[in-house]
Formats: C-alpha cells, sequence, structure tokens
C-alpha cells in the first residue's frame, strides 16, 4: 500500500474517553450527592497485577471517583474473600467491584466471580453478565479489553457492521468475548465474525479473507505479513515478553503481531505497547459510571 | 462430485437416541426407584406448538419417563403461570422443565425462563445455561437443536476439529449457540467458527470457504449451490412454509437449502423434513436424562 498505515493510538483515545469519564462523573456526582465508587481487590502479590492496581486507584482519584482498595496476603481464607465481596456488595459507596485476576492457589476465582453482585460486576465476568452479552441485552457489563477493542474499531474509522472480523483466540476474556460484541445487533456489531484458535487450519489464508483481524492468541509475533491482506485493520492485544538483552530489564514487550512486516499492509493498526493495553482502563472506568447511572 | 452425497437421515439417528435413552432411563429409574421425569408447560392454542406437546408427552410415555402436561389457557395471568413453574421446580419427580415458546402476549417469556430452576432447564435458555455454554462448562445444558446439529455431524462422520463450520443465522436458539458449542476445546469441537447472518457481504463466497455450511437463516431455499464447495456438509435448520397448490394442504415445508442444487455437491447434506427437525426430541430427552443424572 502507498499511504503508511494509521496507527491507531491507544494512549490518546484512552486519556479522552477519561477526560469525559471525568466530565460525566462530576455533572453525575452533583446530581446524586456522591461520586461514582469503584473498589478494587488484590490478593498476594504478583507485581503486574500491584501496578494495575496501582494504576486504577491513581486513575480514579483524578477522575473524582471515590476509590476503595483492599490489598490482601495470599494467605487469606476464600471465606475472608468472600465475606470482603459481601461487603462491597452491600456498600452503598461502591458501584463496582473488580478482582484482580489471577487469584493466588488456593483461591477459587470462579467462586469469587460469582459472588459479586452482577450489577457491580465492572469486569463482566459474572455469569449473568456473560449471559447477557450472548443475548445482547446491553444493561450487562461487557469485558473491558473487547470492549476497548471494540471501540478503537469505532475510533480509527474501520466499517464493522457487513465486515469480516477474524479473531484469533478464543477465551471468554477476549476472544468469545469481542466476537459475541461484535456480531450483535446494532452500532458498532453487525459483524461477520469467525473465531480461530490453535486448532484452526490454514490460518494465513483465512485471516487474509477478514477486513479486521484481533489477534489475542498469546504468541509473540504470530500474525506475519502472509496473515493479513492489503488495507485490512489489525488489533493486537497481545502482550508477550521477549528475552532482549539490549533492553535494561532483559526483555521488553511485544504484542501477538510482527507490527515490522505487517504495518506496511495495514489501513490502520494498533501499536504494542499503547494500543489496546491503554483502552482497558478506560473501559472500566466507563463501566463503573453505567454501573453508577444504572444504580436506582 | 462422482459419488451420491450421504443423505443424513435424523429420523434413524433420533429414533436410535431415544432407544439409547429408554435403557438409560430404565437403568437409572430401577437405581433410583423412580424414573426421569419431564415437564411441558403450554399456554395457549397454537397448533404447531399444541402438535409438538403431544409429540413429548408420547415419547415421554415410550421411554418409560414420568411426563406432565400442563395445557393453559391463554388468557393465564404472568403470576399463576409462575406459579405453576414455582411448582415444577419444586417438584421432585420432575427433572426437566420446558415452557413451549413462544407464549402468548402480554405474557413475560424472559422472566418465564429465568424463574425455570436453572438445573431443571432442558432447554438451555436459562441465563445460567447460556453463561455455562459460552464458559464450556459441561454441566449446563445446551439448546436441543444445536446440540441436535452437533450429533449429526458426529453421526456422519464429518470431522468438526480444525473444520472451518459457517453458521448462517445469529440467533441464540440456534446460531450463537451451535458457534459457542463447536468453538469450544473438546470432542466433537475444535472448529473454526464464522457466524454470519443477514448483514453479511458476499456470503456465497465465504461459505465457500467452509468445510461445514449450518443454515438457519430462516428463509427458504436460501443455500444455493454457489453456496458451497465440493465435498462439504451441509447441516439444514431451516423449516420454512411455501405454497404449493399441488399439496392438499396448499403449501409444503422446505429448508435454508435449495436442496436439489446443493445436494451433488455436498459430502454429506441434511434433507427437510428428516434431519435436523427430528433431533430436537431427541435431544430434549437427552437433557432430561441429564438433568435426572445430576440430581443429587
Amino acid at each position: 500500500m502507498s499511504a503508511s498505515p494509521l496507527i491507531i493510538d491507544g494512549r490518546a483515545v484512552s486519556a479522552r474517553i477519561l477526560s469525559e469519564c471525568k466530565t460525566r462523573a462530576a455533572r453525575l456526582a452533583a446530581e446524586r450527592g456522591r461520586p461514582p465508587g469503584l473498589a478494587v481487590v488484590l490478593v498476594g502479590d504478583d507485581p503486574a497485577s500491584r501496578a494495575y492496581v496501582r494504576s486504577k486507584d491513581r486513575t480514579c482519584r483524578e477522575l473524582g471517583f471515590h476509590s476503595v482498595k483492599h490489598e490482601l496476603p495470599a494467605t487469606i481464607s476464600q471465606t475472608e474473600l468472600l465475606d470482603i465481596v459481601a461487603r462491597l456488595n452491600a456498600d452503598p459507596q461502591v458501584d463496582g467491584i473488580l478482582v484482580q485476576s489471577p487469584l493466588p492457589k488456593p483461591l477459587d476465582e470462579s467462586a469469587v466471580v460469582h459472588a459479586i453482585d452482577p450489577t457491580k460486576d465492572v469486569d463482566g465476568f459474572h455469569p449473568v453478565n456473560v449471559a447477557k452479552l450472548a443475548l445482547g441485552d446491553e444493561s450487562g457489563f461487557v469485558p473491558c479489553t473487547p470492549l476497548g477493542c471494540q471501540r478503537l474499531l469505532v475510533e480509527s474509522g474501520t466499517p464493522i457492521s457487513g465486515a469480516h472480523v477474524v479473531v484469533l483466540g478464543r477465551s471468554l476474556i477476549v476472544g468469545k468475548s469481542l466476537a459475541l460484541l461484535l456480531m450483535q445487533k446494532g452500532a458498532a456489531a453487525d459483524a461477520t465474525v469467525t473465531v480461530a484458535h490453535s486448532r484452526s487450519r490454514d490460518l494465513p489464508a483465512l485471516c487474509r479473507s477478514a477486513d479486521i483481524v484481533v489477534a489475542a492468541i498469546g504468541r509473540a509475533h504470530f500474525v506475519r505479513a502472509e496473515h493479513v491482506r492489503e488495507g485490512a485493520t489489525v488489533i493486537d492485544v497481545g502482550i508477550n515478553r521477549i528475552d532482549d538483552p539490549a533492553d535494561p530489564r532483559g526483555y521488553r514487550l511485544v504484542g501477538d503481531v510482527a507490527y515490522d512486516e505487517v504495518a506496511p499492509r495495514c489501513r490502520a493498526i494498533t501499536p504494542v505497547p499503547g494500543g489496546v493495553g491503554p483502552m482497558t482502563i478506560a473501559m472500566l472506568m466507563s463501566n463503573t459510571l453505567k454501573a453508577f447511572e444504572q444504580r436506582p
């Protein structure tokens, strides 16, 4: 392609959404006499999880949200954890609850997710919200990463209705949820969606038939030039650590897409970092505002 | 193709599954001191629904199931209907509950489905079961029609793992549920699945890329020869009424597939009638047995 691809700036989009959230939050807080509230529960001391929780906490303060943070030792019992969730469910100042995944063993993550009040489940993993997504019921909460992918498609001017989207990866967190989101009726949807995965045959040809390729397969540089047709839009959800002696940390983070060879073929593409990653927190705040608005 | 296609005989497969259900039911009934029980609730007097309910009732008796049938006037109130569902939920002799769809207006079908105990929801439409399907949790109930389609693929020796399946139609009852079923990990699954619909572009080319085409779009003879590549397997979920002066009823039932021109291209194909249709009741009985087995 002669023109350079549009590099979809997830940081800029995220910043704009967060700024809009701040304005909406201030208006709603004035109407209701209290700000929206987000509670985050962190168990154990995984460094990536801690960094993510800190960033959520900081964003809450920047946006004028009420922020509740529970940092718990990895030795906490299932009962104690469920008790904290129950108190957050009952807390009238808390609109959204997020229990940071993964939970250390032997805690039962599924039981914890089930225990969250679905109307406060801003992560969108409670079965009630999974079912609402499948049913196309817009009162539910959609997981933040697929929601962020959809938003980046819209922001980059990529037509979705009638487009063929190939999603690489079938996790509920990303692949299946994004497929359900984009195949439903309505705005920013109505796509023809294919879910492909490690067992799929002839992925390059399949992906080349797509107008939009979403890579969420968790393998560094898996999507090559041969997977992408000229003029396609590519959304890279992957975050993979690869060795890099030149980097002071000894590694660097790369996506599922071999960016250098794929980008020249694209109409638009997300970089890693700076593409889908920054969208997660924007969608989390947006979901929390939605929970606040829907609260009777 | 030189060889004739395999015509997938849904009546024969259904009869064999029902016969297996009868044997399993007798063994389980002996162990537990009671037979499996299925309750069917019919509201109003839609002739197709009445015929279907009668056939369920007859099949229950043939298989030695305990059969409960509630035939209710279209004037029944929502409260009375929910009260009947509550009593069936509490009835220890009832393992499966099916409320025949569609309900006459102004009854709220969604509220009724929500009221059914998910462990007795053998139709698979309760949100708990929808979520279990999305999560790949095999303790849930999958709707009978997609389950029947999957079974016909297996019975016809069609490889599913790694195959590209194009599902035409995105209803929860068929399209989305079948997509979720075939894309999950495990036996009779692991497919690459595309969900296409009325908004999809260039359906003929898309369908020609498929190893398996499932037509659930609700339009008579929509799938033509140009949609099917040589050697593909075609599953026809459609039941459409078209005028036929030569038929004593003035109409006949046809599928979504233009059978005469499509069949010669196929490795295997389901006829209408006699393909997917007869599978529904077999899967309903099978789901009821599963509910019986899972009851503590």
